[in-house]
């Protein structure tokens, strides 16, 4: 199949350090600078509590194996890489669900956004209730890992 | 900031008619169709009940405006197309949120996909409980359309 060329719509501005994101993800608090010709775009984006970030992991490198240990455990199961949210993707899309906690022109301010400073903005999605799926089934090493009062880092982005 | 290529890992195959995709959306059953040089990256992943599916509106030409009335309905207000989910994204690419029905090799049963046949697959990601927000806030007219028994569809591919 033909090859997909994406143009980048904004970028990342975030004052943590590159190696303290994945551990402050849950208070971390960011800014989404979108490019200017996009500002009409955001009409109405405010009255919207989260949104779905997508973002292009510029630092990935190279051809990654196809199964990993998350996290790179290796007490954690071997797991497909798109059976997990780490890196390694065939395409390194990175996805966020982000809480929007401020519009300012083409500047949204958003909470947990797992993304380095100077990250590519692929794109912008409102969550809506057809996002939200309460009654799911996950692996058990990961329900353990995500339970309440437990940071596990998804590697998503970072 | 340099343009992004992404290449597709595989195909949505459906043999519902295009023009009914949006409508029949609750129950519609479809097979991803991974290629085959990334089956090794789909292991484990019949752990998760729900996917989280990014694919390329690849019908979707030319520029669009920036603002729409959301599903063309004019008597929804006028939105920004980052503030909507349909298919006027600057980079149209698509997200579903779907139920995993099964998986034998390359071939993912998926429900609740609202993309055409042959649309090309960009990235697959395991759908877990940092992507479930149940208390969100979203448009009035929006919460209003998406109450039980209605099916407003989002144009999200179709």
């Amino acid at each position: 199949m033909a090859a997909i060329q994406l143009n980048p719509i904004g970028t990342v501005i975030c004052d943590v350090p590159d190696e303290e994101i994945g551990r402050r993800r849950r208070t971390l608090e960011s800014t989404i600078q979108i490019d200017a010709e996009y500002r009409d775009a955001l009409l109405g984006i405010e009255q919207y509590s989260h949104l779905i970030v997508l973002f292009w992991m510029h630092r990935v490198t190279g051809p990654a194996a196809l199964q990993v240990h998350p996290r790179g455990d290796a007490t954690l199961p071997l797991t497909g890489v798109l059976a997990s949210r780490g890196r390694g993707h065939p395409n390194p899309v990175g996805l966020a669900v982000v809480e929007l906690a401020g519009v300012d022109g083409c500047r949204l301010t958003v909470r947990r956004l797992d993304a380095y400073d100077g990250t590519p903005i692929i794109d912008i999605k409102p969550y809506d209730h057809y996002d939200a799926c309460t009654a799911i089934r996950v692996p058990s090493w990961l329900l353990e890992r995500q339970s309440p009062g437990k940071e596990f880092g998804r590697g998503n982005g970072v």
